[in-house]
């Protein structure tokens, strides 16, 4: 026997586009299951920032599911050997190779979160998983493309006994083609309190932003781009906030 | 700058299927990597016989990979809750619903286990990657098709850094269409010790078979089919083996 439900799976990293992204999947009327994944990442901050954030913004219940991905390692993020940078997004280095994707790029990172969703979507049930992934502002991470979730939701379609039944699974992503800008607004308007979340690659073990990483630089701009006061907790030594880019 | 390489990484459970998938891939020349994850099976002996498999079929290394999915549950595998049913392959019960495909079966197994698979071929600079799966002989899990696996491939090529790259990493599933007769013989002109293999579902501690589960119904079916003694050791209390289906 089934019945109607409307439970969904989301990714909730602590971050500022998953904060939003569960905002709009509660806004939209979805049970929130929020599914946090502890993959060794050095921003550790960011952890603690999704299980509060899950509370905040209505999540039925959150889950942390622990995968280390430092075993696989190369990332700046999962590898302490390779240092986070501190240069402005997308911008060409030594470190960062002819596509401009940067050392960031955790491999296969999405790949392996939304799998992970899919498999506690099946169990739970859930008729969606939502990702806050973006393709607008984000530093050039191939998983983060349409044509890459257009490729996850067709695998969806085949990859589970849910599916086979005739359950499907969507894959959300409603920041896909927001500007940080519009992403900031659109959480304004639905109350979001973004002095909980964590965006910084090194935040500190409080959870203040380094101010100088990628991350820091494009959810900086962001607020100033929508014209809203930002909000986000900077360690001592961050830069101060730069003017309008 | 780039050199010739062949690197794969295979997916190697401990089982006769992932076994003969390591020898077929090490005898087509590729230099392999053999990657086991630890997702919290209750037949532990699996990982024990992977890492002996790995170093008898030639890996170069073997990498053990931790993921809880008992977190995500929902299986006979992973939820203790749920009892492995010793029914034949494939019947109908009350544990399994109108599609057939058994209690055993692990929401999202094979899309997590590819994932970190990607990760890890990415890293490494593997062009391909091994999997044993089988659509033959094998339950009837949705992973384990054709179209899941080009599914599959297809995200492969969108997934990645190194796909944005130019380095494509192919998705190698050689056990796909034979039966596992023809596995168990193709195995053992490459020389595969199946006895080192454990397929149980509930192995005891010392890797020994139940004879009761599916698997092991599959695997002994096949040594029979295949006319080869089966090497396989069971537990004091398995039954003895039936005649040729």
């Amino acid at each position: 026997m089934t019945k109607p439900n409307k439970k969904a799976v989301v990714l909730c990293s602590g971050g500022l586009d998953s904060a939003t992204t569960l905002a709009l999947a509660h806004h939209r009327g979805f049970v929130c299951h929020s599914l946090a994944i502890d993959y060794g990442q050095r921003h550790r901050a960011e952890l603690f920032a999704a299980e509060r954030i899950a509370q905040q913004l209505g999540a039925i219940d959150h889950c942390t599911l622990r995968i280390d991905l430092r075993t696989i390692g190369g990332s700046a993020l999962t590898d302490p050997q390779i240092a986070v940078p501190e240069s402005p997004a997308n911008t060409e280095s030594d470190t960062e190779p002819k596509t401009g994707i940067p050392i960031t790029y955790v491999p296969a990172r999405n790949t392996v979160f939304l799998s992970l969703a899919l498999g506690q979507a099946e169990v739970l049930g859930a008729t969606a998983i939502f990702i806050g992934v973006n393709a607008v502002d984000y530093s050039g991470y191939p998983d983060c493309r349409p044509q890459y979730l257009r490729a996850f939701a067709q695998l969806a379609k085949l990859a589970t006994k849910a599916a086979v039944e005739g359950h499907l699974i969507a894959i959300e992503a409603p920041l896909l083609h927001l500007t940080k800008a519009q992403i900031i607004a659109r959480g304004h308007q639905l109350g979001i309190d973004y002095a909980a979340t964590v965006s910084c690659y090194q935040a500190d073990p409080q959870g203040r932003a380094c101010g100088r990483c990628d991350s820091c630089h494009l959810r900086r701009q962001g607020f100033i781009a929508a014209n809203l006061p930002d909000p986000t907790r900077y360690q001592p030594t961050a830069p101060t906030a730069p003017k309008k880019a």
